[in-house]
């Protein structure tokens, strides 16, 4: 035995306000320092039994199907395109954000034909849009869009889009990585067939987990498919077997990162989840009226703007990657750069699941504010804090 | 806030003899309640490349693409196959158990034809008959055997395969999930091309990451493909870009399970690979020597026995499911049963990474000659335990 060349982690404390991972509770760390047990441990069953449950809660959902794909959000969304699209069928999909162009890119990946709808990146999707593409397609399979567009920080309304998925008898598929736990998603009353999310947004848990559900008209096609899902990984018809009754061995589920967040799951349930969603837009809202108060322009279409994201313009002459710098190696602050489009023309604010404080809202605002004064940003001393309090107290 | 019906975690602390998960050492805990940070954050950035350096210390390889996939071993299997064969493809296969089974079923959902070279299991596949399929067929993409049959307890031999592989120039995979940090596994002195590990096994981190490597004679093959990969999360050309120098925004990384996975093999280098080989088969001798003095028979050719799983009949008259249950039950101990054809056939007795130790071994012999023999089986007192300890002192 000799001590490895290789350093001890001594990661820096960070308050991650970007596009997330959102910071952990303890409660949450500390799940993971439980014992490990047997993926098929009849306590560890117990766990999952309870897992699905709480989830079931957070998507308002009472379909079967519902567990943690052992993924990222971004496995989800495979999971969510592969299953249910063969080649040859026809999805719908708006693009208005880095996730719609991954979500295209996954249906192509299926062999699908994509319509892809489109909107400026910060814009919502037109239902009429949506409308037409159903319109112009003798029959498509699926519709599909992002409710909480991380790029963008735009919020996409679905009961219409829903609405018109289910006139044209198509599935209808809600990405809901950024939403879930932070924003309603009302999976049965909204008439989503299929949704997938993220744990390390709103739900404040590490990343590396997807939760997901999917309904009884969704499985129907799934088993209804001419060809094998391509993926034996994300086959919801095996993962179902394992998370399901059966509990017939599939993979050995991530067990630590299920611990991790069953007790995320919990904390949602002890805060209630109308509360918690009050808590985000509380929060998104002082932010906004800080920024604006700054003097800074909010990007998102008005009306439509996430609670837990929010987009905001850098200002002319302002340097871009410097100012992210100084945040994070002077007051520890993670914020998110743009993406595609958008790089170098906004700054992404993360208040999502324990990161979302009023706390965090006057510190990423004073911060900001000495930044960008240090870079010559013209703005009243204060303003930004002053507005956010007040906003606050309201 | 009011507390949650759902109770909290309090999981019992099981000694983990089964076929993985194995126990997790302390500090690997204890790095997993390391502050959260971003995926692009500089530090994260840094352990990123730790972290690949050390896997690629214990797959014995320079392949700059050495990283691990965000998802279990079972998402290795994936990308192994989904990367490299496009329809019509031809794959050489062995299959001598549950996981070679597997492979086929990747192999067939990537749209290739298998030549499936079978054995019983419990026995390796013999070189021969690679070479016989090999020259049966007019042009072989890849050839892929399972190093440790989890399911069967043999341990295939690679070096011959990989030489047949290269002379039809085909190219070498070899699953490494179970061998990985307990036997010998040299990528670039034995030829393999493309590699894929467990964490949960003899690497002792929990459950969640495959550790992945692949050379360029492989990724020569992946650039030239005609089609796309058919999963945007596993497509080995985007995860590149991200945990290659560009660090390009591919997926959330599990930041928790990599900080764990680092501080596992941060505790292997300190061991020393050799030492803990050498640990694994002192141990897995000594379990077996003690299982044979009890009078019963094991499973997996001779010769050819996994150091860190032992395959042993379930002797006449023994109820499989009630004893299992008494080892839980009674003793916390952890042992796996049989799979496919070997269910109610044979127990799978796992000694690795941190659960490989000497105590262990006896203290397995002991609890399950008590319930052996409080089952009607009739073995000497105290045999098990003495061959065992006997073993250990040579």
């Amino acid at each position: 035995m000799t001590d490895s060349i290789f350093p001890q982690l001594h990661p820096p404390d960070r308050v991650l306000l970007g596009p997330g991972p959102s910071n952990i509770h303890p409660r949450v760390q500390m799940a993971m320092l439980s014992p490990m047990v047997g993926h098929l441990d009849p306590y560890f069953v117990g766990v999952m039994e309870d897992t699905v449950k709480l989830l079931r809660k957070l998507f308002r959902t009472d379909n079967t199907l519902t567990f943690p794909i052992s993924g990222t959000g971004s496995a989800g969304m495979e999971a969510g395109f592969s299953n249910f699209l063969e080649p040859g069928d026809v999805a719908v999909i708006g693009v208005n954000g880095l996730f719609g162009q991954r979500m295209a890119d996954n249906a192509l990946r299926c062999g699908a034909r994509v319509v892809e709808v489109a909107a400026d990146w910060g814009c919502i999707i037109d239902p009429a849009d949506i409308e037409a593409a159903l319109k112009s397609e003798k029959k498509v399979k699926m519709v599909a869009v992002v409710q909480a567009e991380t790029s963008t920080g735009a919020l996409q309304p679905l009961k219409d889009i829903s609405k018109l998925a289910k006139q044209y008898d198509a599935l209808f598929l809600a990405d809901t990585v950024t939403s879930l736990g932070g924003a309603e998603v009302a999976v049965d009353d909204w008439g989503i067939d299929i949704s997938y999310s993220g744990t390390q947004k709103c739900i404040s848990c590490p990343p590396g987990l997807s939760p997901f559900t999917a309904n009884r008209k969704a499985l129907d096609i799934l088993a209804k498919r001419n060809t094998k899902v391509p993926s034996w990984y994300l086959d919801l018809s095996l993962l179902s077997s394992y998370w399901g009754s059966d509990r017939f061995y599939h993979h050995t589920a991530p067990i630590s990162m299920v611990y991790a967040l069953y007790e995320a799951l919990r904390l949602i349930d002890e805060e209630g989840l109308e509360a918690r969603i009050s808590r985000h837009e509380r929060h998104g809202n002082a932010l906004k009226a800080g920024l604006e108060a700054m003097g800074l322009a909010l990007h998102a279409q008005e009306g439509h703007r996430l609670s837990m994201l929010t987009t905001v313009r850098i200002p002319e002459g302002i340097d871009d990657a410097a100012l992210r710098k100084t945040l994070l190696n002077g007051f520890n602050i993670e914020i998110g750069g743009g993406l595609g489009p958008l790089k170098g023309k906004v700054w992404r604010i993360g208040m999502m699941g324990h990161s979302s404080t009023a706390e965090n809202v006057l510190l990423v605002l004073a911060a900001l504010e000495k930044t960008l004064t240090e870079q010559g940003y013209k703005t009243e001393p204060g303003a930004g804090v002053q507005a956010a309090v007040a906003s606050l107290k309201k």
